[in-house]
């Protein structure tokens, strides 16, 4: 018996592992120390900062994947998997440095492999950020055929003393929301499985979106890099939420002090047409809608009342929407 | 239609959550600045360090996962995965900070979740690791009911002028191996293979190496990072090859320089029974066997002839065997 009668190609996974090591030597700069083919990435903390403080997250794109595996169409959720990373550190005033990925499937086809690894070495270099490492792992019985999964860790920096975390949020201080391009990454169970009993395919055309139901579902995630980097020169970042799973009613609460609460005015933003496609197809009720999707805010930032007069109208090409306002509470998100 | 609907369980996440951050917050620190519940896990960096090198390395436990499944046994892969990231940056002379873990399945079970984190959070304890942050995903439809996946990123550091590579290494410096436990986390498709073929079950009882087949192949994964530590301070070490999927033959030459080579002398060390056992069953070829399991030996450290003296015959409790030697050659290994 040999190791690829029982399912693993290990010539294949080093095939892969070679279009990958291209791919991401293409987002180093003079931090990364080491070549892939090591065991570990190597990246030299940067010498600029006085106390630097590392920001990590890991996640994956969930049920998004499978929209991917329908279309035939890899690289966007690479995309989709830095995007969401850079956001999650973001929220928290870093800046990213380095990002790793892990790719599992029943079977590792190296054109699929490669099509992912583009999209995440192009948000990569499009956020300045180095693609340093990863696993592919060819995990037969485990993945039935055709099916994989896709994580991703960002690691990235801030200076101690700009760490934001909503501990200066007051009564008083107001709430700006930067737009989505659609359901970013959440949501996606219940999408799906609302175009499934309309009985709509990948490649149907939805005039409520004006687009087929396949690009529509495979928006690429937004990066708020850029958007949130050109409102942090102008006023100061009180807090940073990432509109994902949870929706506004629960991911605003998580950088809320106790003894306040947030009135967000339904109305003040355009909700994309996709959600109340969702909404009346689905016959999703609206509190469900708010707790599932981004309903269009993908970002949301809080600034004082003084501030406010100096937050840009539009940030790197993205509107910038007045949509509440930070009020005496009990940590809660008020919809109005 | 409600979230709930679709498979995806938010209540359930959240209380698995919960149990994570109880688990996670038993590990930290005072680097560690944040609390799970933000969106980024915040580690400041180390002050001791003149030049700090970050080294970063994700991986999963493969298909002994399945193995897992089948025993109901969650917290040892929690455990291999953490000591599995530790080795693979230990090998370039880093200490390990922190860690974070992706789990994914069809639908989650909080206890199997916990248990997982438990393993999780134990061996990060034994490392001096902080599990810092993670992902726990439900999604129904990528993966069958019952089927999950696990991966995880390690960050360390190391002092620029003290990484380990590989290059200070010539011909007539000496390879020491130190003892694997078993399969660690490779091989598993084969070896899964091999048991199956010989019509036994996970509590089958193998006389040939004295345990149920699920207790042979659900062994934790060694760490070695006390071992070399304490090699550390007695010789100096100018490679370390952790021995994973490739086996010897092809971890080894990833730290040689091209002019070098090595002679590992089969028989310098305890094959386990293990392997004995897969390669008369499974009637595997020795050159496959080879190349696919770490046969014993967990890690390899090359020092030179004169630091050979130095090397303690134990290191935290394990036997180092001397087991080969590095010759002038094209970069790769010869088993004799």
């Amino acid at each position: 018996m040999r190791y690829r009668d029982s399912g693993v190609d290990i010539d294949k996974a080093n095939e892969a592992t070679r279009a990958i090591a291209r791919l991401a030597k293409a987002t180093w700069g003079s931090e990364v120390l080491s070549e892939i083919g090591h065991f570990g990435g190597l990246f030299a903390v940067p010498k600029s900062y006085r106390d630097p403080v590392l920001v990590s997250s890991m996640d994956g794109v969930g049920t998004k994947l499978l929209v991917a595996r329908a279309a035939r169409t890899f690289d966007t959720v690479g995309q989709d998997l830095v995007n969401h990373c850079v956001n999650d550190i973001l929220v928290q005033g870093a800046k990213p440095l380095f990002f790793l990925d892990y790719i599992a499937a029943g079977k590792l086809e190296p054109a699929m492999v490669a099509s992912v690894v583009a999209g995440l070495a192009q948000a990569c270099k499009e956020n300045g950020c180095a693609l340093i490492g990863g696993e592919t792992a060819e995990m037969p019985g485990l993945y039935q055929h055709g099916d994989f999964d896709l994580a991703g860790t960002i690691v990235g920096v801030v200076e101690r003393d700009q760490v934001i975390d909503g501990s200066a949020i007051v009564a008083g201080d107001l709430v700006f929301a930067l737009p989505s391009n659609g359901l970013h990454t959440n949501g996606y169970s219940l999408a799906r499985r609302v175009f499934e009993q309309a009985g709509l395919a990948m490649d149907a055309r939805v005039d409520d979106f004006g687009s087929t139901v396949a690009e529509e579902l495979l928006r690429v995630h937004r990066s708020y890099l850029a958007s949130v980097n050109e409102i942090a020169g102008k006023a100061r970042i009180k807090g940073l939420a990432h509109i994902t799973g949870g929706g506004i009613l629960e991911n605003l609460p998580r950088i809320l002090p106790k003894t306040t609460g947030a009135r967000i005015h339904k109305g003040s933003w355009p909700v994309l047409p996709v959600f109340d496609y969702i909404a009346r197809q689905g016959d999703v009720v609206e509190g469900e809608m708010y707790r599932v999707f981004n309903m269009g805010a993908g970002m949301l930032v809080v600034v004082s009342a003084q501030d406010a007069a100096k937050m840009p109208e539009r940030a790197a090409g993205l509107t910038v929407y007045r949509v509440g306002e930070i009020v005496e509470g009990d940590g809660s998100v008020t919809l109005v």
